[in-house]
């Protein structure tokens, strides 16, 4: 009977192929081997990737695939070598659930870097099973890749912290940026914009809420805590904003025209990428070379970095804000997402919800 | 009989349209103010931006215009208030002679970033005169932006280190990639790239010259003592070099796909342009996003830089390789530039020219 026990199922919302359109699925889940924590999904945050991946946008997608990698859940057990967990804790799993451990990124805890990381879902596991992701009942992660969750954080708003969330801590850490008195950007205010400017805001820098319309200002300058709130075709106010930032974080993840937003940086100013984006992006030389400027990018952070962004958002009482659904209500949720209309991430309320209607 | 003075003048090589030919213009030069230099013009080296800005390349090209901002000379007569420089030294003049004093830029020793810059020629003065070149029998320069050539240096074989040599080596100061052990790449073998390979190698980096053909290979790997040399059609050999490069100087001064070279970079890499390119670049964000690569760029270097270079370059014993040639092959030498045929940089003697023909 013990074959029975190799065949621990969990059922969760999976693309079937590129329209995208998310049902139930059940499958089964690996044991849990030396290393791993099983966990059982409390919820689970809705990043624009997902879309980007069950539609093909990123032409690597295979089928049935449940996405998902913004998960906070339970422990409900753990393997005979894990240490860091208990049974009972709250934990977090983000986008990266394996990494190959002896090459640099590995060495020097850029473990997000490592060229052979294992993604949450659409990948490979070691055992040769495709990974899936936190929209669904259960997940078996290495204990490598799992963070706790503060005391005391409410799990739905802890869930975009672990891609959304480290995602703008992570560039600004790693370049330097921690500073206070920093001027800062932040173009594009959905799930990882609205995280930046409070971020950003908790370091002390003084944050311009860079967007394509006057329809967040409010929020933005309100709500968000941001300084400044500047509209891209607004010339004018474009023009007098021009050498005036220390970095910006651009989380827009479809094309868009840098060269705006170069002549807003300063003299060795970055512009950071954080979205993905499958169209090739442009600009010229001498804006690059005559400022000394930095057009780099940032994919999530390390395990280590979540753990940090995770503290420091519970020390200085910070939170995403988030609208929760239900499983059902996941297809609706991410065509909205599509649309910008959301403020400012979907989180689903994955274990109030009937997963296999 | 004092108007008489201020009309000194001298005779220069101009171009008089966007055909960007030369021929003889004389002009008057400004008196020695308390902190000019009087400079006779010992020698000048051609730089690809010459062409650039004597065609009107770049659309801000005011004739006439006498190029040239790789000039080395003889101090002639010194302002009152000079003190680095007395009458019969050697020294060299670069691509800026004019800046604000006041900005960021300027207070921290990076006044070749200053907005206000004035450029050696094609630009203004502050007596409200153009500004022109190299390529002319005297010259009046501010202090500030004249260095002194360190003594026993062949006035020629300095001449590129005024532009093409500070260009490489103020990226590398300031990025931090001074270090020995690193991994190094120099795109495209011309005056920049020659020295590139030269100063990369000095510091002690292991140094791979990328070259869209195999004619320079020999030249790479034996005169200039590069360690690996790459033609960027070569696919598999690009695939063995993939992610194994700090840096990459990109000295192409003309339009080229970035993502093969993007590539090469190791985690953090920085792919450095140097090269004026009035043409749309184009990358896609993964590529960046997936290993925290930097696309960056740097325009010559400080003149702190460029007395660092001149010392660096006569401690190592390094020196440009040149063709000297004389004013009235000016034209035939910038043609052959554009066609990239010359080994590595032509310097004019104009002090051993007829000017005025």
């Amino acid at each position: 009977m013990g074959s029975l026990e190799t065949e621990r199922t969990t059922t969760g919302w999976a693309a079937r192929d590129p329209s995208g359109f998310l049902s139930p699925y059940t499958y089964a889940l690996r044991n849990t081997g030396p290393e791993d924590v099983f966990i059982k999904v409390t919820c689970c945050g809705i990043c624009h990737t997902d879309i980007h991946q069950t539609k093909n946008d990123l032409g690597m997608s295979n089928y049935p695939m449940v996405p998902g990698h913004e998960v906070v859940g339970e422990v409900v057990e753990v393997g005979s070598d894990v240490t860091k967990f208990r049974v009972g804790e709250v934990v977090g799993v983000g986008c990266v659930v394996g990494c190959c451990r002896g090459c640099r990124p590995c060495d020097t805890d850029n473990e997000q870097y490592c060229l052979k990381k294992i993604w949450s879902y659409n990948d490979v596991y070691t055992d040769g099973k495709p990974t899936q992701g936190g929209f669904a009942g259960s997940m078996v992660v290495d204990q490598k890749f799992v963070v706790k969750i503060p005391d005391g954080m409410n799990p739905e708003q802890a869930a975009p912290l672990l891609c959304a969330g480290v995602t703008v801590y992570s560039p600004l850490r790693h370049f330097g940026l921690m500073g206070s008195g920093l001027r800062g950007g932040v173009l594009g205010l959905g799930g990882v914009g609205h995280m930046g400017v409070q971020i950003a805001k908790a370091m002390g820098h003084h944050v311009t809420v860079i967007s394509s319309s006057d329809k967040k200002r409010v929020e933005a300058l309100e709500h968000l805590g941001a300084d400044e709130y500047l509209v891209s075709s607004d010339t004018e106010g474009m023009q007098k904003a021009a050498e005036s930032l220390d970095y910006i974080i651009d989380t827009v993840p479809v094309f868009h025209p840098l060269e705006p937003y170069i002549a807003l940086l300063k003299l060795d100013g970055k512009l950071i990428l954080t979205g993905v984006i499958n169209t090739p992006l442009q600009f010229v030389s001498p804006m690059i070379m005559l400022g000394r400027k930095s057009i780099t990018g940032s994919f999530i952070g390390s395990m280590k970095e979540t753990e940090e962004i995770l503290n420091f958002c519970k020390e200085k009482n910070l939170s995403s804000m988030i609208e929760v659904v239900k499983m059902d209500y996941i297809n609706t949720a991410m065509e909205r997402l599509e649309k910008n209309d959301v403020r400012y991430r979907f989180v689903v309320d994955v274990a109030g919800s009937k997963l296999d209607l």
